[in-house]
C-alpha cells in the first residue's frame, strides 16, 4: 500500500456530510429540495442514504419501491454530492417481523423479544440472512452503475446478542470447532471438574444465562468470541451480492470504540476500510483534556485496526441527546473535534444526522439542520466552516500516520478483566489506565499507535502493555522476544495471569518466562480502599500514590525503581527494571493513575529519542498530532482549553487554511486548532 | 352551580371519619360495639365500608353474604354516623382470580400476574366488568333506602395497567378510533418512517415493552391515554347500575395527587365529585414549608379538576407506613394539616384509617384507633379535636374559592417529559419547576388555580405555563388569544416543542405563532452539570443563577429583561417580555429554582393589583387561603414553622372557632392555625 | 456429656486442613504427589475432599468410578492425614440435569433454571433426593472402614429456594399441617380479610412472588419456614444412609453465620455437629474491631446453637475473591483470625481451600498452596504456623464455655424485621443492634452465649432480648418467668409487637404482660432521620444521641433512667427500669449505638459481678475468651489493634504455646494472640 491512497477511488476527497433520511420527508418535497441549497451552502459532500428506509424501498414483501432512492441518488449528484449506500439490516420492516418471528431475539434469560427498537435481529437466522442479502442485491443491482455511489456501509452499529435454540445450535458448533470435537479438551480449559460442571454432551451446553451458568470465564469469553463470529458470518453474507455486483465500490461498517459486545480486530478483516461512530462529551466536568483523551485513543485504535486511514462515519454537529447532560458544542469544538478526527487519520467528517427527525427516540440528537429548517443557526455555520478546512486539506487525504510507540489493547482482556472475581472486584478500569499510560505521549504530541495482540511489536521502541491480565501462549513468546530483541516492554499488575481461555498460568506469575523478562515473581496481589492511603517512592525520592491494587512482588534479578512506602509490604519493590536479550522490561506493580507513567515515559522518550511532533513543550491540554504524505508532514496542533495558548514553534511552516508562513510563537484560540505544513526534503 | 352547594345533599356537613373495616373484627364483637363508642367521642360522622370486603360479602361465587354490612350500616346511623360505601373492585376474592385467570394482569414483558396483592385487575376483562358490576348491582338494590347511605366511593386508587392479549386488542381498537382506522395517519404522527419501523397491519402494535417498544413517544402517550381511557370505562361501568338505583347518590373515587398512571382530568368526567387521597411527607428534612407547598398544589390541582369543594378521603391521622421514615406528626400538625385541605377546598377531613389491621401490609400506617384501642392516645386527641372544630366550620361547606392567577398541569406533558430524550435528561424535575412558579402567590398569602389544558384561561390576571413542552395546535392558539386580550402569560424553556404526538413543531420553537407572541426564537438548548456555575443578571443588577437548562434564545421583537453571565451565550437574553395584543408574554429561558420567579412575580401581582388573602406581609413559613360564601369570606391562616409566628392583621375578623373579634396582631402557635371570617358587606 | 468431648472419637485433635479437590489434577499426578509433601510440612492433617466431585464419580448415570477417590483416602491416610467426606449433592453433574430437568429451580417469577451454577436444586424433588441417597449409599458402603474417614460432610452450603409446582404442593402440605387443615385459622393469623385475601382453597395459596404477594408477612414467614423444613427434609434423606451404614461417623454440614435463607436452630437438631463458614473481612475502613465483633458473635451463636464446641468448615488462608475489595491478611492475622474461632469453641481450622483452582469461578480465592505450587509464600509459612501452635493445643479439643450473659437471637425476627412496613423503613440494621449490645462484654472480655427463643434463659444473670419484634406467647411467658425469678431482662424499642405469625398484639405493647414487667407502655413509635439530631440524658446527667427510632413511652409504674431533651417528646422517658418479681427489667427505647449500653451493662456487670475472663482493664481492640476442661481454663487474649498493646495480667499463668510461666505485663503483637492457661485448684 502506498503511503497515500483514497479509500474511494472515484471520489479521493474528503468526505464531509452524513446520515441523511429523506424516506422521512416524502410528505413535503420543498424541504428535499431545501436540503440541496443547504447540502451546498454547507459544503457538505456526501450523504448516507437507506440506512433504515427498509419499510419503504420494499414495503410488502418482496415488492420493491426505489422511486424515492432513484430520486435522491440523482437529486445529490446533481448537485454535486456523494452517497454512502446504507443496507438496511439494523432495523426489519413490521411486516417482517410480523411474518417471521424468528428474525426477532431471545433475551438471555429466554424471553422472546417483540417487535421494535433497531438492534434486534437473530445473526443466525437463515430467514433474516437470505432476506437482508436478497435486498443488498436488489440495491446493489440498481445502483451498481450509479455515478453517486462510492462507499457501502453495512447495517448500523452491529451489535448485541440473541439466545434462541437456533444461536444455541451455532455456538455449540462453533465450540466444536474450537476443540475439535473433543469434548474433554473443553472440559479441560473450562476447567470443569470444578464444581462438578463436566460435560458428558455438546447439548449441555448453553449461552451464559442469569437462570444457567455466568460464572465460568471460559464460557463467558467463548460466548463473546462466538457472537463476534456469528455477527462476522452475518455481515460477511451481507457483503456477498455487493461484492458479486460492485466489486470496485469499498465496503465498511461503522465500528463504536471500544465496544465491548464484538471483537473488532476480528471483523477489520472482512470490510475494506474501517469506520467509527464518535461521540465524544465534550464539556464534561471530567475536563475537556480527558475526553479528548479517550476521544485520540479511539482514533488511534481505529487506525491501527486496518493501519490506515478510517472513515469517521458519525459525528455531531453539536449536541447529542443520549447522555444524561448533552452541552451544546462551544465555539471553535466542532471544527476542533473534527480535525482532531482527521488528524488522527480520518479521511472523512461525517454527522449524525443531516437534519434533525420531527419524531422518534432522536428527534433531539443535534443535526445540521434543525426543526427550524434554517441555515441562519450557530450549528449550520460551524459545520460550514469545517467544510472550508476539508477543502483546503485535500492534499492529505490517504495520508498515514508514523509511530515509534505501540499500547497493547485486547478486547478478549477486557472480557475477562470484566468478568472474574478476585482482588478487586470494583470497575477494573481497563480503559482509565490504558489512558493513563497514554497521556505522557499526548502531552508531548508524540503519536501513538493502539494494536492489539496480532499486530508485529517489532517496529516500536516503546511497548506498553497495561493490565495484559489475558496472554495467549504466543503473545507471551512474542513479547519475551519483542525484548530479547532489543525493546522496551512495559507491563503492570495483574499480567499474564491466564491463558487465552481465562485459565491460569501454573509456575508463578506472571506467566512462564515473563519472569525472566521482568526479572521478579509476583507473589501476591493487595487490594486496597479508597480510604487507604499507599504510597510509593521512587529511587531519585518523588512519591506516587497507590491505588486499588498494589501487587507483592519478589525480585529475581531485577533493578528496584521505586518501593512501597506504606503496609507489610514496605521498603518491597514497586516497579522494577530488568535488561533482558538487547532489551529492558519494566514492571509497574501497583495502580497509577500517571503520575509514574509521565515520569518513566518522559525518561524513556528523551533515552531513546522519540520523535514529537513539534519540538517545543506544550501547554497542559495542547497536543499534536501529525500525517504524512510523500512530500510532506501535516502538524495538527490542538488546543483543548477554553482560553487562548502559545506554542513556540522550532522551525517555519507553512498553515495550511491561509497558506501564509508561521514561524516563532504560534497562537492557538480556545478550542482552537492549526494545521501546519512541513516540506519534507 | 352555586357559590356554596354541599355534596351529599342528604348531609349537609363536613364528614370526618374515615376507612373502617369492621369485616376484620367479625370474632371481636366487643371491638366493634367500642368503635361506636369511640365514633362519637372523636366527633367523627362518616365511615367508609366494604372497600376491600368482596371475599365477605361473596364469600364463594354468586352466594351473597350482606349481614356484617346489614349490622355495620345500621350501627353506624343509630350512633349519628353516615356510610360512604365502597365498591369492592380494588381486590378481588381468591376464588375469583382462582376460577377466571383472565382478571389478573400479565406484566409489560409477558408474564401472567399470580393472584396476591390488590391493583391487579385487567381492565379490559369483560368477565371481570360483569362480576364487579353484579355485586355493585347487588349493594346498590341491597342499600338503597339506607338512611346512612350519602356517597359511593368505586374501588381504590385506580391504576397501574395490564399487557394482556385482550388489552393489546383494545388497544389496537382505541388507536383506530383515534387515526380514523387509518394507519398512515397513526404511522406519519409516530414518525413511523424512524428506524423503519412503518406499521403496514394494526397486529403489528403492541403496548410499549421493554422486549419491543420503549422509545417511540408517540406511542407511549397513546398508550398511556388508552390506559386512562380504558380504566374510565371499567369505572363507567362500575358506575350504571349505581346511577340507575340510586341516582342521587354521588359517586366519586380517589385520586392521588398528580399520579402519573392516569390522566385525572379525563376520568373526572364521569364522577360527581373529586375525592383525594393526602399523604404528605411532613417534618422531611426537605422542610415542613416545601413540604406544604407541594400539599396546597395538590388539593389546589384536585379542587380546580371540577372548580367545586372536593373530598379530602384519605389522609393519615399521624404517621403513615410507607416513606422511608414515617415520622409522627408533631402537635399541632394535625389540626394544621387538616385545615390546609379545607382552606384549599375539601369538604372533609376522611382518614386512611379508623382503627390498624392486626395484619396485612398497612398494620403499621396510623389509625385514628391503634392496637391497644385506648381512646387515650395522643392521637384520638388530635382527632377529636379536629372533629370540634369541623363543627364550628359547618357554614363554610360547599364554599368556593376565587383566583386571579392560574397555573398549567398538564398530565400528556408530564409524560413526554418524562420519555423523551434530550438536552438534559437527568430527573426533568417538572413538578419541581411548577412549585418554583407557585411559591411567590403561597408565600403572599394568594390563591391560585392549577388548571389543565382545556380549562378557560380568560379569568386569569395572570397565567404560567412552566415546561409545557407539549402543546396541541389548539392550546398554542389558545395561548396566543389569550395574550391578545389581554392576559399576561409566563412560559419558560422547552415550552411548545411539540404537538400532542410529541412530534416535534417546525420552523422555530416555540411552536408557530408563539414566536410573535413572544417576540423570540428559542435556537438552542443547553444543558448544563450541577458543578457549572451559570448566572443571570437582571436589568436591575440582581444575580441569579442558573439549573439544568439555558435555553439560547434570539429576541426578534422582545425586551430583555435579563441576560446570561456566563458561557459562550453571555450577554444574550435569558428572561424577555414582549407585549402583544392588550397583553404581555414573559419567557424565563433557563431554570431557575425560584429566585427569579419572585422577583418577577411580586412586580406582576402590584402591577395588576392581584388580591391577597390578608393585606400584610407574612413571615415565612406563613401563609393565608380562602374561601367564600355568598355572605362571608373565610381565612385560614397556617403557620408551618414549628415556633410560634405573629401577623398584623390589616381590619377586624371574627375567629370561627371561638367566635371572638380579632384584630391588631394574631398569634399562630407552632404548627398553628387560625380561622378568620370577614363578612361580606 | 462431658466437660470435654472430641467430636471425631476416632481422631480427637485439631483438625487442620480443609477443602480439597484432587480430582481437578488428575492429569497432573506430580501435583497430587506435592500435595502430600506439602500437607506434611504445613501442618495439617483433615482434607475435605468430595465435595463437588459428583461428576467424577459418577461420569454416567449408575456407573460410579471411585478410582480417584480410593487413591486419594489412601495416600492421605498413608501421609498421616484423615479425611471428612463430602456428600457431592452441591452441584450435580450435567447428564443428570440434562436427562431430568425437575432437578432444576424455578425462580420466584416462575422461570425455570438451566444447568449451571450450583445451589440450583429443588429440594422438592423426588428423583434428586433419590439419586442424593443413591450416591450417598455408595460412598458410604465404599468408605465404611476406612481408616481416614472421620466425618460426614452433607453438601455445601444449603440454601436458596425453588418455587416449581411440586415444591407449592408441599408448601400446601406444610401448611395444612401447621393449621390443623382449617384454612380459617390460616385465614385469621394471614389476617386475610385484609385487602380481600380470604383462601377458599388450599390451591389458592402460592409461594411469596413479585407476580402475587409480597405483602403478606405471614405468608413471608411460612414460606420461610417452609424452606427450612425441607431443605432439612433433603438433608434428612441425605443422612439416612450415611447412619444407616457408618453409625459412629459424625454428620455435619457448613453453615453460614446468621445466614438469612434457613433457620439453623431448626435444621442442627438433625446433625451431629455444628460447622461455620468464616470469611471476615479483615482490614476493612470500618475497623478490625468491629470485623472482629462480628466475628465473634457468630462463632458464640454456632457454639451455642448446640451447646458444645463446633467445626470452623471453611475460611479463608489469606485474601477471598467475593467481597468487592478483597485485602490479603496482613502479617499475625491469620493466626490471630484462627485462634479466635478456637477461643470461641471451635475445635477446627478449616480452610477454603487447600490448592487455588486454575479456572471456575473462584480461582483466585486465597488457598494454602497458590497458582506457584510453592512453599515458600507467605500464606504457607502462615498456615504452618497455625499448625505448629495447634498442636501445642491439643488437650483443649472438646472443651467448653461457660456464660453467664445470654443474648437472644431470632430468624424469625429477623425475618420480620426484614418484611414489615412501618416507622423506620430504612435498613432495620438488626444485627448491628445485637452487636451494639453484645459490645460491652467483648470489651471486658466476658464470655457470651447467643441463643434462640427455645433456649433455657435460667442460667443467664444477665438476659438481652435487642429488637425482639416477634415473640411466641410461649416467650413472652418464658421472659416474664424470667424476670420473675430473679433474672435481669433489657429489651428495646420495636420489641413485643407481633406474634409467631407477625399478626400484632393487642391491648398496647409491649406484649400482654410485658408491660406488668416492664412498668411501661409503649405508646408510640417516632422515626427520625439522620439530620435530626434527638439526644437522651441519664439521670446522671450523660448525653447519648438517639437514632432511627424513638419510642414515645407510657411509665406505669416503672423508674426513669433516662429522658429524651427533644422533639414533643422531650423529658419523657427514654429508658426505664422496673422490679418485677425477684428480677428487674430494663426498657431502652431509643436506637442507641452502643454508647448507652456499655454504661448500662458496665453497671450491671459490677452490680451482678459477671466474671471476666481477665480481671484487667483492656486496651480498646482487645478482648479474651476463654474455655474450660475439667481441669483447666484457657484464655485467649487477642489484640485486634494493629501495633503492640499491653494488658496486666492479675495473676501468674501458663503460656501454652512456649509452656513459660507469665506474669505481671503481658505484650500483644499488632494482631497477637497469646494462649493462657490457668490450672484449676
Amino acid at each position: 500500500m502506498k503511503n497515500t491512497e483514497a479509500i474511494c477511488k472515484n471520489f479521493p476527497h474528503f468526505l464531509h456530510g452524513g446520515d441523511y433520511n429523506p424516506e422521512q420527508w416524502l410528505e413535503s418535497p420543498e424541504i428535499l429540495e431545501q436540503d440541496m441549497e443547504l447540502m451546498k451552502a454547507s459544503g457538505c459532500n456526501t450523504m448516507t442514504l437507506n440506512m433504515f428506509a427498509w419499510a419503504t424501498i420494499e414495503p410488502e414483501e418482496g415488492k420493491y419501491d426505489f422511486s424515492y432512492l432513484d430520486m435522491m441518488m440523482d437529486k445529490i449528484y446533481q448537485n454535486g454530492g456523494r452517497v454512502i449506500l446504507g443496507t438496511p439490516s439494523g432495523a426489519r420492516p413490521a411486516w417482517l417481523a410480523e411474518k417471521y418471528p424468528e428474525v426477532l431475539r431471545v433475551t438471555e434469560n429466554g424471553l422472546k423479544n417483540l417487535f421494535g427498537s433497531r438492534h434486534n435481529h437473530c445473526y443466525t437466522s437463515k430467514l433474516y440472512r437470505e432476506k437482508t442479502a436478497q435486498i443488498n442485491r436488489a440495491l446493489a443491482e440498481r445502483y451498481k452503475n450509479h455515478p453517486a455511489l462510492i462507499m457501502w456501509h453495512l447495517s448500523n452499529e452491529y451489535g448485541g446478542e440473541c439466545h434462541c435454540e437456533k444461536c444455541q445450535e451455532a455456538f455449540r458448533e462453533w465450540l466444536k470447532q474450537k476443540y475439535d470435537n473433543d469434548l474433554d479438551k473443553l472440559n479441560f480449559q473450562y476447567w470443569n471438574r470444578f464444581w462438578s460442571h463436566t460435560f458428558t454432551s455438546w447439548e449441555q451446553i448453553h449461552s451464559p444465562s442469569s437462570l444457567g451458568e455466568l460464572r465460568c470465564h471460559a464460557l463467558t469469553l467463548d460466548w463473546k468470541r462466538f457472537v463476534t463470529y456469528q455477527t462476522t458470518e452475518f455481515m460477511k453474507n451481507e457483503i456477498i451480492p455487493l461484492k458479486e455486483i460492485t466489486p470496485d465500490i469499498p465496503v465498511t461498517t461503522n465500528f463504536m470504540g471500544a465496544y465491548p459486545g464484538l471483537d473488532y480486530s476480528y471483523m477489520k478483516d472482512y470490510i475494506d476500510v474501517v469506520s467509527n461512530d464518535n461521540y465524544p462529551v465534550w464539556h464534561h466536568y471530567f475536563g475537556d483534556d480527558i475526553i479528548a483523551l479517550k476521544t485520540a485513543w479511539i482514533h488511534d485504535l481505529d487506525r491501527c485496526l486496518m493501519d490506515k486511514a478510517f472513515i469517521m462515519m458519525e459525528s455531531a454537529p453539536s449536541n447529542t441527546n443520549w447522555t444524561q447532560v448533552n452541552k451544546l458544542k462551544r465555539p471553535n469544538m466542532h471544527k476542533l473535534s473534527s480535525m482532531q478526527a482527521v488528524a488522527h487519520g480520518a479521511d472523512s467528517v461525517l454527522y449524525f444526522q443531516w437534519r434533525m427527525s420531527r419524531g422518534g427516540s432522536e428527534k433531539f440528537h443535534g443535526a445540521v439542520v434543525d426543526h427550524s429548517g434554517s441555515a441562519d443557526t450557530r450549528v449550520f455555520r460551524d459545520v460550514t466552516s469545517v467544510g472550508e478546512t476539508l477543502k483546503k486539506l485535500d492534499e492529505i487525504v490517504g495520508a498515514r500516520t508514523k509511530s515509534e510507540v505501540g499500547i497493547i489493547f485486547s478486547w478478549a482482556n477486557m472480557w475477562t478483566l470484566d468478568d472474574f472475581k478476585g482482588f478487586n472486584n470494583n470497575d477494573r478500569k481497563y480503559y482509565d489506565n490504558i489512558i493513563a499510560n497514554y497521556r505522557p505521549f499526548w502531552d508531548r504530541g508524540i503519536n501513538v499507535d493502539v494494536v492489539t495482540e496480532g499486530a508485529d511489536f517489532s517496529k516500536y521502541k516503546i511497548l506498553i502493555a497495561p493490565m495484559l491480565h489475558l496472554m495467549t501462549g504466543e503473545t507471551v513468546q512474542k513479547l519475551e522476544e519483542y525484548v530479547a530483541n532489543g525493546g522496551r516492554l512495559i507491563m503492570t499488575y495483574l499480567s499474564g495471569m491466564v491463558n487465552e481461555n481465562a485459565l491460569c498460568y501454573l509456575g508463578g506469575f506472571p506467566a512462564n518466562n515473563l519472569k525472566k523478562v521482568f526479572g521478579i515473581w509476583a507473589e501476591e496481589v493487595d487490594a486496597i480502599y479508597d480510604t487507604d492511603e499507599v504510597y510509593v517512592k521512587t529511587v531519585d525520592g518523588k512519591k506516587v500514590r497507590a491505588y486499588d491494587f498494589c501487587e507483592v512482588i519478589r525480585p529475581q534479578g531485577a533493578t528496584t525503581l521505586a518501593t512501597y512506602c506504606d503496609e507489610y509490604y514496605k521498603g518491597t519493590p514497586a516497579v522494577t527494571e530488568n535488561s533482558f536479550g538487547k532489551g529492558k522490561a519494566y514492571y509497574i506493580a501497583f495502580r497509577d493513575k500517571g503520575v509514574y507513567a509521565d515520569m518513566l515515559y518522559g525518561r524513556l522518550i528523551d533515552e531513546l529519542k522519540i520523535e514529537k511532533n513539534l519540538d517545543a513543550d506544550l501547554p497542559n491540554g495542547v497536543t499534536a498530532h501529525s500525517r504524512e504524505s510523500e512530500s510532506a508532514k501535516y502538524i495538527f496542533v490542538e488546543n483543548y482549553n477554553a482560553d487562548k495558548k502559545e506554542v513556540c514553534l522550532d522551525r517555519e511552516y507553512i498553515d495550511v487554511e491561509t497558506g501564509e508562513k508561521v514561524s516563532g510563537k504560534l497562537l492557538l484560540d480556545g478550542y482552537g486548532v492549526r494545521i501546519l505544513k512541513a516540506d519534507k526534503e
